[in-house]
């Protein structure tokens, strides 16, 4: 493939980069677009009301005609998870390995496109041919199984993009990372490394999936006596896989709980990912049939989340499962950041019922540690560093792993979502930035809450709403009604009488300010209003209360 | 001290135990109550506006003629906080150590307190006699200079009461922890020791404040060309001392910024606490006149809080400091849980500005670890053991600790706040419950907001709000204007245009079966428009904004 008319290569991050989730990358080549992941983002704390965060997608429908497919590395949520609503707006091609297509599936399904858009399964070894690109598979370790490496080929050169990975030598399932590929293609002569920087401040290696397996033996043989709950991510398969051998080695039946927990092991188990031995399985319903003793539940709410199952056991509101003294509950889980006080929460209600809470040495990271990046970046021996997924901090730390390898300062690229990296075995460089966001949706709505919506809602939270009401007569403008003060999340109305007695007259001398001066404007009144009740309320109260005051007309 | 009417001791927390901070134990025996410091509580992510939380001292009020005094082991926010708020309904003695009659000064001055209460600076080693009690101050190590253990003296047997500690060798600043004096109390023979469980789950022992000074001199060292700024917490005079030693080694001027940084700094120092070199300490204003080489920074926000000044920094708003490429950023701190993504955010601003930031090896913590904890209770061996400061999770890992050095299981008490736990040396038990709770200080209001309140708010927060207004005609019920539809927080108005057109209907055609239907009670025409309002909005939306009817009459 050589590229006869010195075209350039553009990688495009139209999201992922500002924050954790969210990833998506376009990769363009004159008339040939492919976009790698299509994630979604979790709302940050001042995101009120917000369900998921989505990119911003114009580019991609202003390029629609280039726009060959999307390639997806796995199926967590933060590389697939927008798809659904992407899909809705630009109808391409998705390919993927076949558990990711699966799990892709699931969303499409229950968006109601399942027929309308194309799927493809592609093995690990694999390539696809889109427009001027080829895309290679490679297989690779990770917390969900059946992830993907990329090597993106295109007439400028050669891309590895690695998705999120670790390197793990005894997988559980399936073989470790095909490090000879990463060798076989770096030796061919490689442009650019994009490798995954979750974890690149942390030193050494990640341990071996394999390795919480062991805990989960040693923690079983240790409570013989007592019924066990473990909480872990749905995604993990492995882990799973693992809770049911060390079930099945110490006599136990397994339930599962949870809802994502369910139909991510249903469809790991119909696509042949997950070695569940026959009566093992049993429903939630069968539980009471079995001793605390031969019991495991799976669970969803690792996290900490209010609405999964562990967090309703911990609260006594699951419907089918009530925490009792001598339960053993196992976090198969480390918090997400953010999430620390959540999950700290659910393990002080567990240990108020009585049971024995584990949390350590029962999970190990699915992201490479500096070791592991090193190893990647000794076999590719990229050209440009490319440091993606992960928060600035991590991006810079991984720059610095790939400076001290002795890439050139000037060859590693930190970038921005929007950047458009332009480059070619001569040179790369950022040559424009195209239009990227964050679309939030909230409920049904997608895109129709945006800044301006949340300010009010953060207003609101802080200080609660004050609504001054009145009615003027058309022409004269007099006072037929009101005002009237109505006030929500401000204070306790009722003991605070004597205050919103004395804001009604603050409201009634800014009316008849109005009057004496003649200003018949509406617009000048509610302003007169607000500024006169909000100073007050502010020297009362030092708060700051959104004030809305509506007139209405007879 | 021979008890002859074989009355009982009464140990009775007002707060601390559901939470971290809001720290307050009353101790009562027949008419003496001494209450044990009186801390306040951060608001929790869902207290939505909250500035403070205090304790509800209802039961101190109702037995004031009793209380005699409060003492107070050290000054941290979480035991003197709600100090200012609680003294001016109950204005009783202070009895403290001199930095933390200082702190405590700081707030009752602020509050215009500092004429009316009485404060009393008891010296380690001291003792003060209140009614039936005699209290020691007995010397402990922590992260707060001059904090102290209790032993509290009374006729039913003597109580030690850890406050937060930890066991420092070699303390930067005054004696290590007076463990001698807790062997001769334990000798003597201690009913019930009340340890610090804050870090009861961590193994080992903590590092002592010193070995931080050795990670400065050794940053100081590695970056001798760059501007050094140190983030920690305002309150730990130990650290900045050790700051401000190697800024003076290596030749360099000290500016310290944040006003609780400046405040802490100033008691410290005027109360011998802190030991400046002549010439060290410069304004921020002379800053220009020094190379960056020669200047050192100590600032707050080490916990990524908005309002302070390492955070106005990295965010680029702060007046007087700009990051830049090359500064050095030290976080001597570690994030409390709940601050780890704010944190982050200004980990992630401080690179983006092109500092070198670093959060490792530059703090250790004030609390005792588990080799701590078994230290005291072999010194003391009480015969109760109840762990006190921390979540359920660690009172149960101390509860863990002192199982395991033979303490009997039913003489180990975890409490909640409001249990009057009834002990003398035959038995102790759990013989009532007296009213506790958290009051929210809101602005200038302290009670006035309550959970009805914050359930507003934080339904405003989640969706908005949409406000209904209409006048009716005084007798006819019929509609003179309205209805209009105002909302906040809910939809981009100007995108949702048809919504609103149709939300207007459906409030129209509630009007009109209510009057069909001759319903013209107010309070059922607002619950009808409002409950056909938010089906329509569910039903379209997903939504369940808050909808408020007004109706006004002319």
């Amino acid at each position: 493939m050589k590229n006869i008319n010195n075209s350039k290569l553009k990688i495009i991050p139209l999201g992922g980069l500002e924050q954790i989730g969210m990833n998506i990358t376009a990769f363009e080549f004159e008339d040939s677009i492919i976009v790698v992941d299509c994630g979604l983002a979790f709302p940050e704390d001042d995101m009120l009301g917000i369900d998921l965060v989505i990119p911003d997608i114009t580019y991609l429908k202003d390029n629609i005609s280039k726009v060959k497919g999307f390639v997806i590395t796995h199926g967590h949520e933060d590389h697939i998870g927008a798809l659904p609503y992407v899909l809705k707006e630009i109808n391409i091609p998705v390919y993927a390995t076949k558990l990711t297509v699966g799990l892709i599936d699931n969303k499409l399904k229950e968006h109601g496109l399942l027929k309308k858009v194309k799927r493809k399964v592609v093995k690990h070894g694999q390539s696809i041919n889109l427009g001027a690109f080829r895309v290679e598979f490679i297989k690779t370790n990770h917390s969900i199984q059946d992830a993907s490496a990329l090597a993106i080929y295109s007439p400028a050169g050669t891309i590895v993009h690695t998705g999120d990975f670790k390197v793990d030598y005894t997988p559980v399932f399936g073989d470790a990372i095909d490090l000879q590929r990463f060798g076989e293609i770096g030796k061919k002569g490689v442009l650019a490394l994009m490798c995954d920087s979750t974890n690149a401040e942390r030193k050494g290696f990640t341990m071996s999936e394999r390795t919480v397996g062991r805990t989960f033996d040693n923690i079983f043989a240790e409570h013989k006596n007592t019924r066990i709950i473990i909480a872990t991510f749905a995604s993990n398969v492995d882990r799973v896989q693992q809770i049911i051998n060390s079930a099945y080695k110490f006599g136990r039946k397994v339930v599962v709980e949870g809802r994502s927990m369910v139909n991510v092991i249903g469809t790991a188990s119909e696509l042949g990912y997950l070695n569940i031995p026959d009566n093992t399985l049993i429903e939630i319903e069968q539980m009471k049939n079995y001793p605390d003793e031969q019991m495991v539940l799976i669970t969803t709410g690792s996290q900490g989340e209010s609405m999964a199952a562990l967090s309703r056991m911990a609260a006594d509101v699951h419907k089918k499962v009530t925490i009792k003294p001598g339960d053993t509950v196992i976090f198969s889980s480390n918090p997400i950041p953010g999430n620390e006080k959540a999950v700290s929460k659910v393990i002080n209600e567990l240990s108020m019922k009585g049971a024995d809470v584990i949390f350590q040495d029962a999970h190990v990271s699915g992201h490479a540690c500096q070791e592991e990046i090193k190893l990647i970046y000794s076999l590719v021996r990229p050209k440009y560093a490319i440091p993606v997924h992960g928060e600035y901090r991590h991006l810079k730390a991984q720059a610095e792993i790939a400076k001290n390898l002795g890439i050139e300062k000037e060859n590693i690229f930190i970038l921005s979502s929007g950047d458009v990296l332009e480059l070619d075995d001569s040179q790369a460089k950022v040559v424009n930035h195209v239009q990227t966001g964050a679309i939030f949706v909230d409920g049904l709505g997608v895109g129709d809450v945006g800044n301006i919506v949340l300010r009010d809602r953060q207003h609101l939270a802080e200080d609660g709403i004050l609504i001054v009401v009145l009615t003027l007569e058309k022409h004269s403008n007099m006072v037929m009604a009101g005002p009237d003060i109505v006030s929500r999340g401000f204070v306790y109305v009722r003991e605070s009488e004597s205050l919103m007695e004395e804001a009604r007259h603050v409201v009634e001398n800014s009316l008849d300010y109005c009057m004496d001066k003649k200003i018949t404007d509406w617009g000048k009144i509610k302003n007169n209003v607000k500024e006169s009740l909000g100073d007050f309320l502010w020297k009362k109260t030092k708060r700051n209360p959104m004030i809305l005051p509506i007139i209405m007309e007879v």
